[in-house]
């Protein structure tokens, strides 16, 4: 199997040195291709996906997986749209970044370029396959997708699909290919492509992204785990407290950028609690807290040491009373996983201190931890948020799916 | 030995919190005490690593090893004015990268932070260890030294030279610290501890980096392979080809930004390699060359496959006569190590050419490969070359030391 993975990342490597040169007229031509391809062939999409449905029905997976891995016909427009809105982004290659003239005259320009090939390691989402290879081809990319076996037919139509989309915009139909075994190993045997593949993302829960991490010796960008903080100061606004806490823990608890644990000054506490408490558990929310907060909360249930790291992605909020900033960075700083942590409060100096101290990819001062993410923040479209510091940190654009080349322009200078 | 190693990067890692609100003048302070603690305590210093000369001496390594391994005043004092250097340099922390005011009224900016505790792993050479500490604390970041154990007594010595100078200038002296027992295991061990260290940067030959990349569950920064090539062009001008490939071999062949492979075009060949080839030779350079090159040059040597691989940082240079620029471009794409690649032409639609299709950290027209080095770029001291894609790519200042973090400032804003 390794010497038949091999050959498929070989010619993807081929098909990525030719996307290197290729105009932002011609990609975007390919976008809006597929765009159309996926609307005018919808049948036939949603048949194969039928198929994998059924099957993962059959095997008895859970009800939310199943409603993941089906498609529709609104689904399949919004995929379509996806790649329209890709279109429409600045094309990141090409990008002259810095340049220099050198005392000795030589020309320095450090020039924006595609990564090369680039692995995508995924789970039975069938959306995940045509974002990928949207924002992938628009940063001159070529992709080797690596999806879930329960999503096999309908990655393959799609698949299919791009590559029609492909070779209708002149594009080599090897820019995009697919591993279709299914089989567990085929992830290990990609992980030691080095010198194929430029880099692997995985997109997915934590488990999956530790088990890329682990066995990886290609570089990763890890992406996703979220165990976000709002920290109440003694100085918060109640009412944006409020607001903010509820928004945070309640407008989508299942993804990274939801609250997970709520960081109280003890100064506050006796008033803010069993307020906040209140409206949390009308809106549904189970409280988990420390012994302080079971004191001014009845409802709540006793958090333990696992409820501190937990990301519930869930309607349950792990609450704790510190006696001031200090604990509360901390508390952030051993349990939280750098992601999106926030400080309401009308101190200046604790804002300042918690923009400064707090080790996350973003920190926010009064503002709800919702907004991390690549639209929220200008990027437009996102292929994940980084939670690790290097090459890319917080929500990453078609921009972070570039490297950089240094271009220098002699007139034979050597040196002495 | 997991439990001490893990309780030294523990240790380290609080440090590096303290060092994120530090002053670049308290930085630069530090930085010029242990400048001058080197110089005065010169004495000292030299009679440690004496012990480790000697040692190493008994145990018969090759000179040149030996060599590296030496101190005497002279490269005391060029340690001494490396730190001065990194001292006047700009500090790269709390650089806003960009900023924008979003409709809602959140006010983003990106920010450059350190990356907090970076692990450097090394041969046996002490300058490294005083490079390493000044470039990193510059850059914001305590540091957790793994140099080789043929080095220990010195390395010692001046790790406890840089914990005098941290406490003279009121930083934690925690900020730097050295693995001490020498044991292989030590650095596997090591390679485990994410969430301790955020990076780890190997410095020195080929087989320490391969070990590093294979075992590191942290992100790594690959420095330095170099297998870099220059392709004279049918259009190059021969004095300037000559004078390139001449310096870019001889002046300096032991590093990575030495030329290895020369590739001729096959129209000038008859023309140029008799005499590029006569004055490499008496310049003391072995040429090992394809058949072509052999019936041009009498004293080549013939070249295997395995000379086109070479790195030889010697005095040896594998000659290639090629149809044209695009077999030079699939030869270098092949062979290359994606590190300095250089064209002499003539004809601006062959320099555009390779600029754009050639895959490395630094692509030349008409000049020497011997330029990609930080000094050289104007980016101050360098911390080495990056040959990866990710996070920095090419010479690795102190910039290429930090991350970025998303500074937020709300109103109270929440997402709808």
């Amino acid at each position: 199997m390794i010497e038949q993975i091999r050959e498929i990342a070989q010619k993807t490597k081929v098909a990525s040195r030719a996307l290197v040169n290729v105009s932002t007229l011609q990609k975007n031509q390919f976008l809006n291709h597929l765009a159309e391809i996926l609307e005018s062939d919808k049948e036939e999409i949603l048949a194969e996906n039928r198929r994998d449905v059924s099957r993962a029905d059959q095997s008895g997976i859970k009800k939310s997986l199943l409603d993941r891995l089906s498609l529709n016909e609104k689904r399949i427009r919004e995929m379509s749209q996806g790649l329209q809105e890709v279109a429409s982004l600045p094309d990141p290659v090409g990008e002259v970044i810095n340049g220099v003239k050198r005392p000795n005259g030589l020309i320095i320009h450090r020039v924006r370029v595609p990564l090369g090939v680039i692995a995508i390691i995924y789970e039975a989402r069938p959306n995940v396959t045509i974002d990928s290879i949207g924002l992938g081809i628009k940063s001159g990319n070529a992709l080797l997708l690596r999806g879930s076996s329960l999503a096999l037919f309908s990655n393959q139509i799609l698949v299919k699909k791009a590559k029609q989309a492909l070779t209708r915009s002149g594009l080599p139909s090897d820019s995009v290919n697919l591993l279709g075994s299914g089989k567990h190993e085929e992830v290990e045997l990609l992980l030691s492509l080095r010198g194929l593949i430029d880099v692997v993302i995985p997109r997915g829960g934590g488990e999956l992204i530790q088990t890329v991490v682990k066995n990886s010796q290609i570089p990763v960008i890890e992406t996703g785990v979220g165990n976000c903080h709002i920290y109440l100061d003694a100085s918060a606004n109640f009412s944006m407290a409020e607001k903010i806490v509820i928004n945070a823990k309640t407008q989508r608890p299942s993804v990274c950028n939801a609250c997970e644990t709520l960081l109280v000054h003890q100064a506050v506490a006796a008033d803010f609690l069993p307020r906040i408490g209140k409206s949390l558990i009308e809106k549904g929310v189970e409280i988990r807290g420390c012994e302080k907060t079971k004191a001014l909360i009845d409802d709540a249930q006793v958090a333990d040491e696992e409820d501190w790291y937990a990301e519930y992605l869930d309607l349950i909020l792990a609450v704790k009373v510190v006696a001031g900033i200090e604990e509360a960075i901390e508390h952030i700083d051993r349990y939280g996983s750098h992601h999106s942590e926030a400080i309401v409060t009308e101190d200046y100096q604790s804002a300042l201190r918690f923009l400064q101290e707090v080790d996350a990819a973003a920190v926010y001062v009064n503002a709800s931890t919702r907004f991390t993410d690549g639209g929220q923040f200008g990027m437009g479209a996102e292929i994940g948020i980084s939670t690790q510091k290097l090459h890319a940190r917080g929500p990453m654009g078609i921009r972070e799916l570039t490297t950089t080349k240094f271009m220098v322009y002699g007139l034979g200078q050597i040196r002495e």
